[in-house]
């Protein structure tokens, strides 16, 4: 079996690899070649932490197994590693074998960021000028240079519940040669994408800080609980997602679905877009709205990808098992 | 992390070590401080594999993880390699990272073996003389010299659907000085101690065929619709189990609940007779029957079992990840 660390991966993965795999993976999911198996979360009672699987299956791809780990809160202020950790393990469709196991927590944040890059290459308007962003935490910034590379963007604006953490945005923006700008949410009016990535509970975008022809990536409610816009917003909005199951119980569509605005028949998933076998954006006016959950899936498809890289690039340890 | 490759596990892993970890772990559970995670089990819709993953959690032991892997019926004819592929990956409960990964193969025919002698040593009565086998193949060996150990054993009978099969439980009664007799089902009345380890579904052994004061070890159940023995004989029987949970929903006891015999309630944990808190058999004239019905737990018990052993001999592989 091959190994790929965490330490590797840094340099052996990049985004247009993980955008590559990520619209690969979601194409299959659409057309029944993919699926995910059902999610194991459980708060284990020590040290908070939460910890599951998530697993699946790409017979299109032939890349099957899970990925293991979960949330540790203690992990950054007490052992100075990240909070989020994960490891994902592949197995051969063929023998039941294990055949990889490659470091997952760059890997997540690349492939969470894919996702709504992804979304917005299939949903967005072609001449969408400004992107805005709602949360400024880390994963964001994985979010807006993915983000960047999809349309000739010539603005980024972002609101933060903590504003002093709203600079980090604005380096990636000048990274990218583009102005940013610090703004309330009403001056979202002003955005042709929005991406929101924050780990709230309650609505912060509302339906009138939304102006027509926008498409909004919301990837940060994964949770029972979690909201970050207005369930009116998705009465008005041609809704997409990722997995319609996932989006209607622990996506931002649950509030909209539970109070009754929408059914699960209203959502699509972004893989027939990106198959057409649905045409997407109905119009320039029409508000597009993706519902990015995070599959089992998506990990193992960005795994897959990095285990060819380093194969490639002899960057593997190879065990005898 | 380390890894314990399957082929080390034969020389790593002894009996011994396998039942004093699967009798530990059944206390855990029943003293609230282990428990197992939904099982998740797909038919993958290729090769004909079901794949899946058993996880848990032992606070006292502080075991986490999970065995992933499942069954590849194709393997052995096309491949030469064994149908039942699993791989345990140990996580470290204080960081969330991967620990270790371990063969899983012959672990679970070792723990499975473990759970019914762990059963006999706590439910079986003291002067037990005849040791009844329904089942002969694979790992009914190994559950045959698992239990030889527990008790004064004279003699071992047999039935099997294949009586071509029986030599090869002579031949483990023989390594251990005990004469063999193939018997019919009606023969198990001489059985002091009866295990059944098949993959039937339909009930074998019939409430009339079981003497008094008999202990069964019903192993073989392990999946919605599988049967080994007459519910009736359930009603009889003073009955224990690895985990409730999955007794009544895929062990033997899923047919006595679903056809009104016994009730959830009539069921107790093994691992409440091993911590003293149920007194277990209640005399020598009652029937005893352990629904052995396979958890997680006890693959993570004996993975961190020989974990320790490999790392006393210097016998893991260390990758630095």
């Amino acid at each position: 079996m091959l190994i790929v660390p965490e330490r590797e991966i840094a340099d052996l993965m990049t985004r247009e690899a993980a955008f590559a795999a990520v619209e690969k993976v979601f194409a299959a999911m659409a057309s029944g070649d993919a699926y995910n198996f059902p999610v194991v979360r459980e708060a284990i009672g020590h040290e908070d932490a939460l910890y599951g699987f998530k697993g699946g299956f790409d017979r299109a791809g032939l890349t099957l197994g899970l990925k293991a780990g979960g949330y540790w809160p203690n992990n950054l202020e007490t052992r100075g590693i990240i909070n989020h950790q994960s490891t994902v393990f592949l197995f051969d469709p063929d023998t039941g074998k294990v055949a990889a196991m490659v470091g997952g927590n760059l890997l997540t944040a690349l492939r969470t960021a894919a996702a709504s890059s992804v979304s917005i290459k299939h949903l967005a308007r072609k001449d969408a000028k400004v992107l805005g962003m709602i949360g400024a935490g880390h994963q964001a910034k994985f979010q807006l240079r993915a983000a960047l590379e999809q349309r000739a963007f010539e603005k980024v604006i972002g609101w933060n519940f903590h504003p002093e953490m709203l600079p980090g945005l604005a380096e990636v923006a000048e990274e990218a040669g583009l102005p940013f700008e610090a703004v309330e949410l009403d001056g979202m009016r002003e955005a042709d994408v929005i991406i929101s990535i924050t780990s709230s509970f309650d609505a912060i975008l509302h339906a009138d800080q939304v102006s027509p022809g926008t498409h909004i990536a919301c990837m940060g409610t994964d949770t029972k609980g979690k909201q970050e816009v207005d369930p009116q917003l998705l009465t008005h909005a041609e809704v997409f997602t990722d997995e319609v199951a996932q989006s209607v119980t622990i996506g931002e569509a649950q509030h909209a679905v539970a109070q009754g605005l929408i059914r699960d028949a209203d959502i699509r998933q972004l893989g027939e877009v990106i198959n057409r076998t649905h045409p997407g954006r109905s119009s320039d006016q029409a508000i597009t709205l993706f519902d990015g959950t995070g599959v089992g899936l998506q990990d193992l498809a960005v795994a897959a990808a990095v285990v060819g890289l380093a194969r490639q690039q002899g960057k593997a340890i190879e065990v005898d098992i």
